[in-house]
């Protein structure tokens, strides 16, 4: 019996693929029961056409994990998405991605690319998926509540309480629009003071170019030019950091006093027992940037004998498409 | 049948004692099985001693209540109590009340109470059972998952979802400790920028000397003087606000910008469906500030298309007496 079973374990029916849908890049992996890794591809995500386009590159960069992992996707028990914008779970639908282009309104993603992938298809946050998956495979799992906190082009976080996601009316978790400075700088969103508007990285990239204007030096664009971007990605300021950029290390060191003082806001709200680090520049700045992000909180927090844990992602870059295969599980259960 | 089952909720075993002890003052009721004060007294806190003359104090109020009930204290089916400070259910004790006389330590409030009445005693936090009250039955009614924000000598908070209190690991709902300011006004915790360094009435009156050292005028401490007061209290900001006074409008609206971003912060993370405001200062100002402070969070709401309900408390200030009395219904439940 336990052979057969192990069996029934090692064969493409129990095969999940997972799709983390980023504004720079596609992430997919094809995970099995154990939930280990057996294909992955990346793609860039396109910047120009619209939501079809982007569907077709999901396709193709799911097929590349799939062949790595030498299954079929219409053999495939299940398909997850994690994705920017308004998903309704329900309609498999994502409206109003605005890192994805020409997404403002509604389109079909999950039926889309089921026909596409002879495989059920599920949709999900991608932020919330990307702390399930921490939750469940990586450095939230000795915890029963958390806050994930994912840095990157914006600030995103995630709420799970008695290992649940909280997801009060819908939105609950937007970290990135805790205010810290009240009548503060412009956020991407418009509003004044959010935590964003000093840590997310377009934000920041903003106000390098508004620094450089006012004669600021800095050599990070011409890393930028050299590498051949038009976006400082997280590779870029960490490079400019290891170089002793001094500009970069100002806006850096502004981020972190910045989500320092929003996530030390969320404790005191919520008190839960850690706080995990991922993101694009979260997962790359890594170790050094937790103690610091872990110190830039402790003056604000109201029970500072009492600090939550903080860890960096131990998921890393695959946390969003491991978090997304969870999804199929989900359904599943 | 049904006539027998009357006579018991009438009898004095259903009788239950609530007491709010607050920092100015210790509010009794005495509530029937309906939740129905039966009687009710208010006494101000001793502001000398130590906790054995607020535990006297206390006695001495409920003592009062009963009378006006027409029961024994000893014939109450329990006493609850809702305290400041570091609350221990389990021991039945309170440490660290700051704002009571002479409260440092450790005292075992519910034993020396339970000996002094002749009834059970159990212990709640002020804010926490204020708001339960709410929830059971004042303005939190239809809600299943709301934001208590209590605007008094400090800023409380209790947050409550799928109708059960999140406590987190113990001091969850640190409203006032919210940043609104990096680096801003020192708060009475000693930190910088928390939303009670701007609302806490406590915070407030230390500005307005402050202002008043520099020069500005306010008729808020010939009022204070005039009513034999040593503290600027709710009603005299009231007072002064009805009477025009620059700078008591002025701080107030400061208050109320601050609690609008800290609120919005708050909602931004938990987006929950309803807030409510209470505490002396909250159910003082009422119905006119309630508008105030909706209009402050829209600016910060990052879906202001769905802002929360925003409601004052239901039971005014007999909420946090009420809500004690019902600690003493879930012993029971």
């Amino acid at each position: 019996m336990i052979s057969a079973e192990r069996e029934t374990t090692d064969t493409t029916t129990d095969m999940r693929g997972g799709i983390d849908l980023g504004g720079t890049k596609i992430q997919a992996v094809v995970v099995d029961a154990a939930h280990e890794v057996r294909g992955e591809a990346k793609q860039p995500t396109p910047t120009a056409g619209g939501p079809a386009d982007v569907a077709a590159a999901i396709a193709a960069t799911l097929r590349e994990a799939a062949t790595a992992a030498g299954v079929e996707t219409s053999g495939l028990q299940g398909i997850g998405v994690g994705s920017p914008g308004e998903i309704d779970v329900a309609s498999g639908t994502v409206a109003q991605a605005r890192n994805l282009p020409g997404w403002e309104g509604t389109f079909p993603l999950a039926d889309e690319l089921a026909a596409e992938l002879g495989a059920p298809v599920r949709l999900g946050n991608d932020v919330q998926v990307a702390t399930d998956a921490e939750v469940a495979l990586g450095a939230g799992r000795p915890y029963g509540s958390l806050l994930g906190v994912f840095w990157g082009t914006g600030v995103g976080g995630a709420i799970v309480l008695d290992r649940k996601a909280w997801l009060g009316r819908g939105i609950a978790g937007e970290l990135g629009h805790v205010v810290v400075v009240q009548g503060g700088r412009r956020c991407p969103c418009g509003r004044l003071g959010c935590l964003e508007a000093y840590a997310g990285r377009s934000a920041m990239e903003s106000r390098a170019r508004e620094l450089v204007e006012e004669g600021r030096g800095t050599e990070l664009f011409e890393l930028m030019d050299k590498k051949g971007r038009t976006r400082l990605t997280s590779g870029i300021w960490q490079r400019a950091l290891e170089h002793g950029d001094a500009l970069a290390h100002q806006l850096v060191d502004e981020a972190v006093e910045a989500i320092g003082t929003g996530v030390a806001s969320a404790i005191n709200l919520l008190d839960v027992e850690a706080v995990i680090v991922g993101g694009g520049l979260g997962v790359r700045l890594g170790e050094t940037y937790r103690d610091r992000i872990a110190a830039a909180m402790l003056p604000h927090l109201f029970d500072d004998d009492s600090p939550p844990a903080v860890h960096v992602a131990e998921l890393g870059d695959l946390g969003g498409a491991l978090g997304a295969a969870l999804l199929v599980e989900g359904e599943a259960a």
